[in-house]
């Protein structure tokens, strides 16, 4: 980034170290897991060891009459509540009632004194099941006469998409080169470190509180409130710090349903904390999908028409599933790149595994892992440059997709040929060893998705009589930066230090809007709000000082905790003391509030797949070095450099860390991971000692770059960025290995076994 | 009050429940004993045994040694540390340091894991003490030679205050009858039920949260942070449930420095909860005063000039003594009745006895018991009626006081009239019985005093996307109905019924400005916030509403969960229908915020007594009946008939329990209580075994009349009301004993002895 893209700002733009780093490196950062209010009860959970059967009958007597144990709940004590994330497939229920689906669905759970007789009571409930065959795999779940898992549907299809934009077989026809190929991706873990926790208090007027580790608290507030029928003033959820949550920890949990029944029924507050084993085993995992993608392009290199089919496996709830299959993956496809012609086709099917949805990327990292990969060998094919290829299709500023998706400003081209720069591209980067392999890949990052009706954020800023400012917004800091970023955006603009800033934890009594924390919403959407609500703050201060420093409240200016008019700046008085006129003097209090909803762009049609989530993009380019050993067939990732285009970036050191972060995240499952069961459904892992993730010992070498293009939409230029390395990743190490040893590996993971299987077949 | 008189309001004016009986009657309301946090320490405060004494050394290695003790603090933790109410009087320390200036002054603390084991540390404490001479009167105090309590000074009078108006010299000489008179009344207990407690944490960034039993949480704040040199951001504090508070709850207290210091030691929280002998015997106590009161009058009644020197004894440290002396004292003197002359002089004297300072109705009943005592008395004297003089006399709508005090309206005369009618007076009530009495007297009640700088109240009402209401405001429910009375007024302008309009708990990070709930605020400060943080949400929603109405948004009506034009009511809108409106279709929150600071009323001049500290004035006639006994000499309050001009009460039934809880209240002054203190200083009381003070057995029948004024200055033209009767009871009471046993005792309180002396006298 150059020096001269900072503008004037004092603290936007800059690497300000973390707001919640002290809290948390000093261990006194309170998770949900330390939470105790008075009277606190310890729920366990007993889960089903089936993937699919019948229960037949659920005897908990035994288990009363343990000493300690307070209460008992099973499925019965939630008649006809069921929930989901889209309102098309409500199909979740609080817990097993008539069937199980997975293993490891919740089928009754304890309130004990203490954590240990609430697991022994778990051994004194009695399940009468009868298995029943489990539908394990695409194939089981769409097959004639298939195993059907809900009994309410007549398939296994949770939701199917189709879109045509252009004319796919116009565009194959014109085309010089096609060429067709079949992807799979594996289901993979989300491996956040702090298993799943609530603590759910239900007082005596049916007034519910919730404190757990959630991503995004007001997704699991309108979920527990829709599925339990209450208003949402009845319920109250505070977010505590949270260990991680990568998309595992938006939704109502079996454990919320529980702690909240538990309580109810025992008149105490119930806390219940998983295990990693629960987590891992039972809990959201990344879809597996088939994907069929056939490209056309100009012997140039010039693209013309993608046509793609993709399967997605997602265990035995929908979750966000549809909305995955049609909004991510397409967009997915039809950035970065121009195309003419567009033709896809999705089904989301249910399976008798753990229940798949959204994980850091969505479904971007696979269209762009199928898509990056046909192309690159195409380019090849076609001995065209890679670089040369990809900036000659890339996306501009202003332009818009088919399906109408609005580009505001996109660097792609820059991006792309800054990254050639850094890794010294050359046509081709010359190979320093053998067994080496650079891989390049491109990939978009929507700015936040609306999704449904609730997708605003919103912020206020509460000036204290003595100026300290207190920052109250519906973000919740899930490692990826979000306190900081917004406290960076309130202190540019109320011009005080980024320390004098502070937050409160999310409440949905304080925080008036928020949709939660996802696909890379909270520097766009949150920082919006929180920069209005700033501007809100520092307008009514304006007014004040206006008189005071004989000028125009419009030339007010707010920096290094003064107030002057631009067109007088020796004239300035102390902001603490505007404050103090303000409260003291005035009688006013100074309360700034900011929203921000996009509401000017339309919802996009889940139908036609035309239209956009956002109003802004953000572009990435990433190349990654790996290498294989021969030997063993592993194959190490050396070192990934990435230049973006994110408008600008609130805090580049963050950003490095998210995409970092991301890189590492995502050569796990380019790499390592996959989720395995065996024959009946039943998990082969469940420890992060079973389940291969890669740790700081796998991660690469990084560099980074920022090509600034000061978005319009974006507060201070910014573009939602944090899973931007997620899209480019896979396909660049799939690249890069095939560049490595000469072969093209189409399944995830590129193991070793497979590795070592062409090598030898090639020997 | 007439049905007419109701206007077209839905809930305001009249007489729900209180929003908080549920929670409280079943126990499950949390009040600051109950709280816990992770990891809590239990703490103990060591006091001393000693009135007034030198410290000469502490020791704590024994209690340290004691087996579960995690830390001691003393005086010697909080280096120059002083606090205090009144800027110009911060003379109070967390713990003593060189001296101890009372019996049960803190002079060190422990926390240890349980509270048995914190207890048995404070034993091997060591303490060595000197003691010196205790100051205990006001005689004590002021004598030439006196023992100095506060070294740094060379007097023990804390402050002083004198005022004249007109020309009291004159006022006498044009008066047709003179009397002067001295009355003294005693040092009584608060006796809230809820002793004070508190759980602090102190984080390791010095983040510190208190949570304790506070009525004035923001009032406890800013005492905490200016003393602490903190600024207000690093302390959050948030209420629990208050069980009472009269006034003696607004300060920091040395368990809140003690627990801050100790959690700060020992970074884990700490919990202090007293016992009731610890705050019976060491904490705030109404002062003792010695009244000289003298009146001028014309023989037909009419009022001419006054005249009073005021001593009040409070104890070792000033507190609100000062502003007590001149505010409110003085406007117990200057209204209800029209005056031209007026002469003050007041000193607020040290002695070796617990701390004095506001309690329930401040000054004003001391003022109104000796003024309406001597009244009263001249009234007779001249053979005048009791109630035609007083009518006469009382200040109409619109005037304004010799020390202008402005009055908006004054329903006096109605009250006056009314009473009258109430009790059958026909120039004097007809005697039932031998040894029956009847007492009138008449008291102006401030509408909430703005006290210093930080004199605001402020909220903010925020419109869930499903229609639910949340209220945030300063105001604390400690019994008087401030949550009752505020959810009705933003229930009025919202058109929703109160019980969905939920409120938060009291927390300094999110309400943004409230001096405290003090001399009658709540009503007419607090109320004012929440009417116009309603009006702007509501404003926000007819700008929405307007165009789907086709009406003009000033034309819009929120009634009945309905919205509307009043131009076209039979066209309207669900609320909810709306709000979801501006939620999804327009993405815009709705967070309306208000305040008010009555900030066009100049601050009155503490020197010469000046100007008011609000803009409306509440008027109280109150007639007591009462029996003697005259073998016991104990007196029966029968019946209590009270007429008032609150304006236009908010919830009458409320206001009805709060002036006959403050009748009994101030019937124990009137006749049973008496702090009593050993030549020692050492306190005879710590129980309410020992301290008699008046029950539901002793409360009197009750009837009650509203005179509706609607000030407009009022929020629904309400006016502060809650302490109106304690400015009437103790002179109401004084009278009606005279009336029935034909002597007038003119020192506090009228016990049996004195009677019994009396009536032998007399035989």
């Amino acid at each position: 980034m150059n020096k001269s893209d900072l503008k004037d700002y004092a603290v936007v733009g800059k690497p300000i170290r973390r707001v919640d780093g002290p809290a948390k490196v000093t261990g006194k950062a309170t998770y949900a897991g330390d939470l105790l209010l008075p009277g606190t009860l310890h729920g366990k959970i007993l889960r089903s060891p089936y993937a699919h059967a019948r229960i037949l009958n659920i005897d908990y007597s035994r288990a009363m009459k343990l000493h300690g144990v307070r209460a008992v709940v099973t499925g019965r004590d939630f008649p006809g509540v069921r929930y989901g994330f889209m309102p098309q497939t409500r199909d979740q229920l609080p817990m097993a009632t008539d069937k199980v689906k997975h293993y490891g669905e919740a089928v009754a759970a304890v309130a004990a004194i203490d954590e240990d007789i609430a697991e022994e009571a778990l051994d004194l409930i009695d399940v009468e099941y009868e298995e029943l065959t489990p539908v394990l795999t695409i194939d089981d779940a769409m097959k004639e006469g298939a195993v059907i898992i809900h009994d309410h549907m007549d398939t296994n299809i949770a939701a199917s998409s189709k879109m045509h934009f252009g004319d796919v077989e116009k565009g194959f026809k014109e085309s010089d080169y096609i060429r067709e190929e079949k992807f799979t991706t594996q289901r993979v873990s989300i491996g956040f470190i702090e298993p799943h926790a609530v603590i759910v208090n239900v007082d005596n007027s049916g007034n519910v509180l919730i404190q757990g580790s959630k991503q995004s608290p007001y997704i699991t507030w309108r979920h527990f409130c829709r599925a339990m029928d209450l208003p949402l003033g009845k319920v109250r959820i505070i977010n505590p710090y949270v260990g991680g949550g990568f998309s595992g920890k938006h939704e109502a949990l079996d454990l919320d349903f529980a702690a909240a029944a538990l309580s109810k029924k025992t008149g105490f507050p119930v806390k219940i904390v998983l295990s990693q084993d629960e987590v891992i085993a039972a809990f959201k995992q990344r879809h597996a999908k088939h994907v069929e993608i056939k490209i056309g392009m100009k012997k140039d290199g010039t693209l013309v028409a993608c046509e793609c089919k993709m399967i997605a496996e997602g265990g035995a709830y929908a979750s966000v599933g549809p909305f995955n299959i049609v909004i991510f993956a397409t967009s997915g496809l039809l950035l970065p790149y121009r195309m003419s012609h567009f033709k896809y086709e999705a089904h989301r099917v249910y399976t008798n595994k753990p229940w798949c949805g959204s994980v850091r990327g969505q479904s971007i990292p696979i269209a762009r892992f199928a898509f990056e990969s046909l192309f690159n060998m195409m380019i090849d094919d076609l001995g065209l440059d890679q670089l040369e290829v990809r900036k000659k299709n890339s996306i501009l500023s202003g332009e818009s997709t088919i399906n109408k998706m609005t580009v505001g400003t996109a660097g792609m081209v820059e991006a792309i040929e800054k990254l050639g720069e850094m890794i010294g591209w050359d046509g081709r980067k010359k190979k320093k060893a053998p067994y080496r392999g650079i891989g390049i890949a491109c990939s978009p990052q929507v700015s936040g998705a609306r999704m449904g009706g609730h997708f605003g954020s919103s912020a206020v800023v509460k000036v204290d009589e003595d100026g300290g400012v207190c920052l109250i917004h519906g973000g919740t800091e899930i490692g990826q930066g979000c306190d900081t970023v917004l406290a960076q955006m309130a202190a540019e603009v109320i011009g005080v230090p980024v320390e004098e800033i502070r937050q409160m934890e999310e409440d949905s009594d304080v925080a008036v809007l928020e949709a939660g924390m996802f696909s890379s919403r909270c520097t766009f959407w949150a920082g919006h709000a929180v920069k209005r609500a700033a501007e809100d703050a520092c307008q009514q201060l304006a007014e004040i000082a206006a008189p005071l420093l004989e000028a125009s409240k419009d030339d007010i200016v707010f920096k290094n905790k003064t107030v002057f008019s631009r067109k007088n700046p020796g004239r300035a008085i102390a902001f603490i003391d505007l404050v103090r006129n303000a409260y003291y003097t005035k009688g006013q209090p100074i309360y700034g509030r900011g929203s921000y909803s996009a509401s000017n762009i339309p919802m996009p049609d889940l139908k036609t797949g035309e239209g956009d989530v956002t109003n802004a993009w953000a572009f990435f380019a990433q190349a990654v070095e790996v290498e294989v050993d021969p030997e063993t067939g592993r194959v190490k990732v050396l070192k990934s450099v990435c230049t973006r285009d994110v408008g600008r970036p609130i805090n580049p050191m963050l950003l490095d860390a998210q995409l970092e972060g991301g890189t590492v995240f995502t050569s796990g499952q380019a790499l390592y991971e996959e989720c395995c069961f065996d024959e009946k459904g039943r998990p082969l892992q469940n420890s992060f000692l079973d389940y291969k993730m890669p740790t700081v010992m796998e991660a690469p070498e990084n560099e980074h770059f920022d090509i600034i293009t000061d978005d319009p939409n974006g507060p201070f230029g910014a573009k939602g960025a944090g899973e931007g390395s997620n899209g480019t990743t896979l396909a660049a190490i799939a690249n890069a290995v095939e560049d490595a040893i000469g072969v093209r590996i189409k399944d995830l993971p590129i193991t070793p076994e497979k590795i070592l299987a062409i090598l030898k077949q090639r020997r």
